[in-house]
């Protein structure tokens, strides 16, 4: 079977590294010729996944097509799925997610509980809701890795929002963030990944540390993998999805937003669970059995993010001292390039001790700098 | 770091997928443009790892040169570490374990305990030795899988024998065979496996079932890791040596033979351990700690092998079963072509239950055929 991965970042490095415990024929498509994972496909092809005729040429000869990102050329694999091409998950799964007003709006016709919100297509028009505050600004489209995403609890703030269609959320009053991610197979029978819970870095705003399961108790729990499974039901497409999710002080469970691919929360299911997220996406797309959820021991992540103020040649400061610990695995992702807060890595650690999950966490954060 | 791969196999394939947690940039040299390696590396180069000029060519630009096969050029290997090319293990390590006869007289002169042996050059001199039987014949170069190998019990059965550099190895009369795994760091620190335990196939004679932690006693244990130790250490290299070694019915241990290198009786490791044989093998050579060798859980694999009697494109019969138990790992080779006996893939189990353990074993034995 021939399958092309649209993007060839740490997420594809994953899925390739994955891809070959089977006998699939493995095929990438990324303008960057040294991206992480490039050398680990049968066939590479150098060129834009947000262009329709690179696409379109990259898979017309394909058995099926899965992304490692959204920002993709949707028309394109339309067109390919109309030929008869795969798509994991189907081009309007990604357009609903893709765009950030018609997620919300997807999530509120199906009665999925998300915080309340309004659209907004200027500063100007965002400057008149001011009652609606404190709220998050999301433009539309194009934001990745916590980019195009503001925090405005104030109307001095209203600045730093998007002069472009986008969406002003009501924030909520986050007790904790979890991540449950669903599989669903050709059959649209689905299996749940237990959540993951997260912890932000409240500078970079990007996710770096993680604990799985997540520490809930098991009403929050029911809700949260109902609530999942009905985002991924409700897509109506075969793929695996990633379902970020808020728990209120008052113990309600909302949607944040979800991604239509293998994701960042699922990094620790390689080590941590019989069957990864990566495994998992195979085995949809070649129409294996679904893979076994269950944890093999708890696991944190840590994202090794490049240090605030290096840029060029990465180096990676500490890392034996990581090394030297008996119960973590190292993922370098091969950029040779650190940018601050770049993803260049992340550490799993396993252990049935949470309390030796986030010591070793902390530990690791402190300890493994990425320079220049 | 440059870091080049003589053969591309199933083990330079899953060294490769372990490769890609480092930023190590990674070669392969192999005849076969479709073997199971040649896509997982950032470069292939197609040509013969026995042939003097192809191998010093391919790695006298790399920093480092490691091996999944013994049958390479030697002199090549010499020249380059003379030139300063980092070989792991050494040159002299592989030309010690490549040919039978200087394997077994480098036991005895190491004063490491293994079977009496005498060497035979034709089936004629062979003869001669009735009164040694029962006895293993093996050739001095050239075997590989069971091939080059053979027992001969009477008289009769010296036609089976080889008209070559042999050796010829007095019967141990065998309780239990297990393999133990030991690495050794640039610095000469060393880390051991715990043993794994082995079932062969008796038609085939491959290997085709193992559990581990192998179950012997404590006194077994440590025998077996002293002997273990002592043949990596008498080799005088760097590297990760497969050790594997007999257990006769009066719980003596005698070393059986040695490989230099990642092995099949390590494969468990890769979902069973914290480090996997072939992390371990990346630590070693880009001089990282030694990873941690203790079990995550007990594991058994099921090597999978063309079915008798079938040639052509593999068909793998069964999967879809296997691929619905619990707690197994896949990991098919990505051969096109089956043959007899074959290496096609192999299934991982884990399992605290050692009775769980061989129940699924066999379950994958009898349900799973490589059929064309």
């Amino acid at each position: 079977m021939k399958v092309g991965i649209l993007g060839g970042g740490q997420l594809g490095r994953m899925l390739l590294q994955a891809a070959a415990n089977y006998t699939v024929e493995t095929y990438v498509l990324e303008s960057d010729l040294d991206c992480p994972a490039a050398h680990l496909c049968h066939h590479f092809t150098k060129g834009d996944i947000r262009d329709f005729e690179t696409v379109y040429q990259f898979g017309k000869n394909l058995d099926a097509l899965t992304i490692e990102i959204e920002s993709v050329n949707i028309d394109a694999l339309d067109k390919l799925a109309a030929e008869g091409v795969k798509i994991y998950p189907s081009p309007a799964a990604i357009r609903i997610i893709k765009n950030k007003i018609i997620q919300k709006e997807f999530y509120k016709n199906n009665e999925i509980p998300t915080s309340n919100f309004l659209i907004t297509n200027t500063i100007e028009e965002l400057q008149k809701h001011e009652y609606f505050l404190p709220a998050v600004h999301k433009i539309g489209e194009g934001g990745y890795d916590g980019k195009g995403v503001q925090i405005i609890k104030e109307p001095s703030e209203f600045s730093k929002g998007f002069n472009a269609p986008a969406v002003l959320e009501k924030m909520v009053n986050v007790e904790k963030e979890i991540a449950v991610i669903v599989c669903v197979n050709q059959k649209g029978e689905t299996a749940i990944f237990p959540p993951a819970e997260m912890l932000f870095d409240p500078i970079l705003n990007l996710l770096d540390y993680q604990v799985s399961p997540a520490r809930v108790n098991e009403k929050v729990l029911w809700k949260a993998e109902a609530i999942a499974l009905k985002v991924a039901k409700s897509l109506q497409s075969p793929g695996l999805f990633a379902v970020e999710l808020f728990v209120d002080q008052e113990q309600n469970v909302w949607v944040n937003e979800t991604a239509p691919r293998v994701h960042n929360s699922g990094h620790h299911t390689i080590e941590g669970n019989f069957s990864s997220q990566y495994d998992m996406l195979w085995r949809i797309i070649l129409n294996y059995p679904l893979g076994n959820t269950k944890p093999i021991l708890p696991a944190a992540i840590v994202n090794l993010l490049g240090a605030p103020s290096y840029s060029g040649n990465a180096i990676y400061e500490g890392l034996e001292e990581i090394l030297k610990i008996e119960n973590v695995f190292v993922h370098l992702y091969g950029k040779k390039e650190t940018k601050p807060g770049r993803k260049m890595g992340h550490v799993t650690i396993l252990s049935n001790d949470y309390q030796e999950l986030i010591f070793q966490a902390n530990k690791i954060k402190q300890k493994l700098r990425i320079i220049s």
